[in-house]
């Protein structure tokens, strides 16, 4: 008997309708002969609603008053679900985050996992009950109600496989799986069968929009292999497991990008010790999660330092960032949100020279300019002004040969 | 210092400037001084949307998993609530049932408080904050979500107070108090100043729909000052107080009426030992309240038991009666929705001989036909066709003196 915990997103569970069917869908998996977990996200719209009345009560919604006021939509959730499966014979029981034992720590909002209790839910399986769980919820220490942010229900998901130890962990969305690229820009881009937590990894952080990149850290962290699959078909989707060699005869296994960021310039910063420090110490402070961060050479003692964060925190960033820069002397700070990031993701760069000069060379093939560069062992992203952020995506994709992968002809 | 519970119900956070208009007021009496711990109702409306989503997703609603829905609507009320306060530059802090540690037993739906803890109540309080806690909710051993049923928020106000020992116990209303009668139907119908817990329990119970019948109970018990007021208006309301000697010199204080009862017959039951008993069993189980019950004199050995429930618990009983009707031999079982109770309610009735009598005749000289009679010290009920029910109330508000009550005279 194998233990499968399933996570069906906010579109999945949009109407009473779609909840019946995912009910059905749990059930006919039970049926197979496994242990069912079920992580519900808030039914679509919900959460927006929600957060339109905190906003609307007050300037500034209390942090802690809000993850109080979002978690119940996960809640409905769960219990409108467990009532669908009652409904069709069978028994389920939901339980939110402080029922689990969700232990986070106090980051409101934006939390983060620290353990999970698993007592009650093997009880509760023991007794052949198919488990509802509240997504992106969880508790602090003492004892309020965190959430885990935008997409945290994949990540109490994955988390839930691991301290479980479940054969699986299956994603419903509502695409089929992995693309190569975003299929609505470029027609060209291909279903994965499989692909490498790493590259995931790069994909989710680089804004692919399918897997919430916590929880793909979890899985790789802890062996979970995770299934993304469509909701609304019968069809297998994309494997997300450990690398293997084969992977790595391909030099690019597909191309990201991301509009959700901006990016900010402090210019002629005076070039001294622990300048850097002192400028971002605020904005991480505030939980703001700084991607990219370009340092220019000092010249006559002043440097420039560039760097993005994600549009919702610009505003704020450029506040921060003004206040330390007065402090520092610095000559000025510069925002942009007209931007974007586009990215080659492979475990074969690797093992494959030229591959960034390759990239450049295509975008420059389009007059496309480079703003900010940086890479990793395996993936090269680059800023790019925004309005370009298609066209890169499809030569990029053209380049690289994506639309005839190898790999999945092994 | 005095510390006030304050609870505020569903219309009166209908919406969100309502919520606003409940924080000012909240605000306004801690400025006086006092620690305000609110208990506050789900958004009208609300309540009843969750509802139908259940009933639409199931045809009988899983009891558990209804509370866990149900709970919901208190939780947005209060994170709500705690926004608009921090908005009013005040800090707030919203407690669920499982974070006060508001503990009841597992009768879904219509849970029993058992026990509260006050630690982080007072933890919080100490620090200035006011603290906003969910109404009608509360957590069982099993460290399951339960309900009180509704009206419940009432409840939890005053088991509240009573632990917290409380100054005062305030509910707002969308009325201005406890009122001899209902004005809807009787123009004449006055605004008490004070009435006695015993009373107050008999018109809460009899339907005058003001304060739920639970809470009454505790209040009495704890010996808590209920405050009865309205929401739109700085009057004072009535207070529902212990019984004192003045209250005597009133016969009548006030007429009832519910038509939220029906009835039930079983006709021809073999009168043996244990019949009674064996009928009301499965009744009982099922946790629905029965409230009146006649037994007619026994013939041939055969007798006819009729008895009320609420209304909504109708059908089931009907079943549940019918079963162990055929299994005992009883002739049929006949029911009957139509009807109303009408009641007059005093503490005097203890110390005047012939009220019932003058009820009676007042009724008669109508032409309302008496259906069943119950009586108990300080009250006397009727049961009478539906259609009636109005006329019999204000003719016995005339009959007995209400409109020109001497108490609040003296």
């Amino acid at each position: 008997m194998a233990l499968i915990v399933q996570k069906y997103g906010g579109t999945s569970v949009g109407d009473l309708e779609k909840i019946r069917a995912v009910a059905r869908r749990v059930i006919r998996t039970q049926d197979q002969g496994n242990q069912m977990v079920v992580v519900l996200s808030a039914m679509a719209g919900r959460t927006d609603g929600l957060i339109q009345m905190a906003h609307e009560i007050a300037r500034e919604p209390d942090a802690r008053e809000l993850d109080v006021l979002m978690s119940t939509g996960e809640q409905v959730s769960v219990a409108l679900f467990s009532m669908a499966v009652g409904d069709m014979g069978r028994r389920a029981r939901s339980l939110l985050g402080f029922q689990v034992g969700i232990h986070t720590n106090d980051l409101y909002g934006k939390a983060k996992i620290q353990d999970i209790e698993t007592d009650r839910i093997r009880r509760e399986l023991e007794k052949g009950r198919i488990v509802a769980v509240a997504g992106f919820q969880g508790l602090d220490r003492k004892g309020d109600i965190t959430t885990l942010g935008r997409g945290g229900s994949d990540t109490t998901a994955v988390a839930l496989a691991a301290a479980l130890d479940a054969d699986v962990c299956e994603i419903f969305t509502d695409v089929e799986g992995v693309y190569t690229t975003d299929p609505d820009i470029c027609p060209k881009a291909r279903k994965m069968d499989r692909i490498s937590y790493e590259e995931m990894l790069e994909m989710a952080s680089l804004g692919a929009k399918i897997l919430e990149i916590r929880s793909v850290e979890f899985a790789m962290k802890f062996n979970v292999p995770i299934h993304v699959r469509s909701t609304f078909t019968e069809e297998k989707g994309t494997m997300v497991v450990p690398e293997t060699n084969d992977m790595e005869r391909v030099v690019v296994s597909g191309v990201a990008y991301s509009k959700n960021e901006a990016r900010v310039t402090v210019k002629k910063v005076p070039d001294r010790p622990g300048i850097a420090a002192r400028i971002f110490e605020p904005v991480f402070e505030s939980g703001i999660v700084v991607d990219m961060i370009v340092q220019n050479t000092s010249e006559k003692g002043l440097t420039d330092l560039t760097f993005t964060v994600p549009k919702p925190d610009f505003l704020k960033t450029m506040k921060l960032v003004s206040e330390v820069a007065e402090q520092i002397s610095a000559e000025s700070v510069l925002g942009d949100e007209d931007i974007a990031k586009v990215s080659i993701i492979g475990v074969g760069m690797r093992t494959h020279a030229g591959v960034a000069r390759r990239m450049f060379q295509a975008l420059a093939s389009e007059n496309i300019n480079i703003m900010m560069i940086s890479t990793s062992e395996i993936k090269v992203s680059c800023v790019i002004e925004e309005k370009y952020t298609e066209l890169a995506v499809r030569v990029l994709h053209e380049t690289f040969g994506l639309d005839k992968d190898p790999r999945d002809e092994t």
